[in-house]
């Protein structure tokens, strides 16, 4: 390395080894489910897939991309608008289109480029106000400080907290607004209030720009996500945000919206236009994933069931503060460790300390357990978790015996909090 | 659509429209190579991939694919550093590290995401200076974009122009110095003159971050690409970036580089952190086609010789100035149309007017060939071009025929400028 930027490189990462934050890649060898892991020959069950229906491994999937590479080979060859949009991702767009209720959609390599598309497109070409939570996920902070370079102007209501929110929207004079939420939080599992939010942005000419990636395929009688869980139908303010690389239990995303919408992403996202299309093959695939969601309902129940027993199991744990009804904004109890309110999938244990949580971590390894800890600066300072991620593959007998596990960890915690 | 968004959305497409730079996807069906299309039922040869070598269709990368999905199933299920980090990733990570002759590599899902996380992970901690070339690639712009949202001073010098670099990277106090370039520039076919580059950044203790995902797989003796083109090995101070989605014919990138520097992409690279992990799959598969690269050295071969045929072909077109040496910065010719010093297989005919361009592509189109039209905001306005990107499965035939349905449309340009 370089004589005078190692020093920084250096000190950058003994700095975050003196903290407990040093991230390390495990490398995985395969498996037949997310629900399992063998990282270095050890085996166990894995808490830490976004995979939760369990689909990635799923024959009809995995059959789906094999016939894909048949048909289409493997990478596109180009951008989307240069050549590299095919039949299988029209197919896909219109399909995922129906199914969730939108007039158009458009395919993008993940979630992240798809933020920062929609976000700086339609920030570009008139002055822009937008009004984002302040969990949203890292991919839309950075489409927000991107916009805000380009001369939006960008600010972050406390999370969930509508009365600021509605004050914003009341007193700003930009010609275009953006309303900017995740559906369901990505560490927390709580789910955005959209009803009220869609009215907010409807009653103040502003879009409602949601990042549903971990809704979608999950939450709703059908699987359509967050707004359907919300008794909602789309609504023309709408660009609505999907991921294929969760619930689909594969790679890339999509964003929904009006015809004219969609066509303006043709012409002003960058991360759409500048790089190389999803492969055919993949967007075959994909297709097949949301057959599977619609299809495959059992999944979602199963995972429901799951997250029921979860939530119980915590429940009687010693000394965690488990917390059984959403909170209002802002309000979180401090006590800690706690179990938030979350009817998804993403069920975190708030432990606080970054050394501690990966204790638990590498303890739970031990016994066969992977649960990733999330750190700072991931999460906020003082909030480090263990997130178990539960998928339709996981059995109620895998969970107890976590929570077996769990047990004598919690029983050494202090309960004077509580 | 709202009632107060869509005026802008409409009026912004009705302003493209009239200036003939409205985009519109075409869907493409299924072909046997890169160097042929359908669309809507009209077949014929393309000269808009990025697939170079011709892999994408190559059964050997098709099998890969197939056998990675039997082996890994399709999604990662989770960002690499919460588990979606698997064997197949770090398997190709360290064949492409001994290939280009580095210490480590980092896969990222896109060329694009790698941008962003080179330039922003080494510009977060301390006062940076980055210096790039006017003309980087639109990833690049962006990544430099957020980076000076986060604190960074940035410059863009004139293309290719050290003299002005080296004034600046003398002048500059930052103890973090980034010097960027496109390895071999997307629209014009050019290379970097890595080897002053490279000498400049050293001798101030910067980082050269080089995006080379078009001189990758095509460029020097074994395909390395542009350092090696330059008789170069790679340095301490370099980060480098590939990509997997143009000549590898997959999808994805990595950026290479030391050991540290790799590792502190883990803790500080966002779209490394934040984002789903490739599918192992896909990691399994451009294992193969980097394998691919090193052995089937014909197809380079056929490469170089079908841009020595197009480029003397071209000579032999009416009206058209052909440049034949590499021209000092800033000072191309503004004579037009215009073939521009390339060794690469990106071959523009820079022709000024997009309306012009748009109809030459239309007739190229009549007449079998799928040549994309490359207008403002993608290029300089006043550069609206043709880009005829050569692939190893062209026939010298096509080439032909593909001048002779030019040659007419370029007796009839003015000459005046010649």
């Amino acid at each position: 390395m370089h004589d005078s930027s190692p020093s920084f490189v250096r000190g950058w990462l003994a700095e975050r080894q003196d903290r407990g934050l040093l991230r390390r890649l495990r490398r995985a060898s395969p498996v037949a489910s997310s629900a399992r892991f063998v990282h270095d020959g050890r085996q166990g069950i894995s808490f830490a897939s976004n995979d939760y229906l369990g689909l990635a491994h799923h024959p009809a999937l995995v059959e789906a991309l094999i016939e894909g590479a048949k048909i289409w080979g493997v990478g596109a060859g180009s951008s989307a608008l240069v050549g590299g949009y095919t039949e299988a991702h029209a197919v896909l767009e219109s399909e995922l289109a129906a199914f969730l209720g939108f007039p158009a959609a458009r395919v993008f390599t993940s979630g992240y480029a798809a933020n920062l598309a929609v976000i700086t497109a339609f920030a570009r070409e008139a002055p822009t106000a937008i009004f984002a939570d302040k969990l949203v996920h890292a991919s839309l902070v950075d489409a927000l400080q991107l916009a805000r370079a380009g001369g939006a102007k960008v600010r972050r209501y406390p999370h969930g907290n509508l009365s600021f929110l509605g004050q914003w929207l009341e007193k700003s004079r930009e010609p275009v607004k953006l309303v900017v939420t995740d559906g369901v939080f990505s560490m927390d599992g709580d789910i955005a209030p959209l009803s009220a939010l869609s009215e907010l942005a409807r009653a103040h000419g502003a879009w409602l720009i949601v990042d549903d990636a971990h809704g979608f395929g999950i939450l709703g009688p059908a699987g359509q996500g967050s707004f359907a869980d919300a008794g909602l139908t789309p609504q023309s303010h709408w660009l609505w945000g999907v991921t294929f690389g969760k619930a689909l239990g594969a790679m890339g995303a999509a964003v929904l919206g009006a015809e004219e919408a969609m066509l303006w992403l043709d012409q002003a996202a960058r991360t759409h236009i500048y790089t190389t299309a999803m492969p055919p093959a993949l967007a075959h695939a994909v297709h097949t994933a949301l057959q599977l969601v619609r299809e495959e309902t059992t999944r979602r129940d199963r995972l429901a069931a799951l997250i029921h027993h979860w939530r119980q199991g915590v429940a009687r744990l010693p000394a965690i503060e488990v917390i059984h009804a959403p909170e209002p904004p802002e309000s979180s109890s401090s006590a800690l460790p706690r179990l938030p309110f979350s009817r998804t999938p993403i069920q975190p244990l708030i432990l606080g300390s970054p050394g501690q949580t990966l204790a638990i971590e590498q303890a739970l390894a031990q016994a066969g357990f992977f649960v990733p800890a999330i750190r700072p600066p991931t999460v906020p300072e003082g909030s480090a978790r263990l997130r178990f991620s539960l998928c339709a593959d996981h059995g109620e007998a895998e969970l107890d015996a976590l929570l077996e596990v769990l047990s004598p960890i919690f029983q050494q915690f202090p309960t004077a909090d509580k």
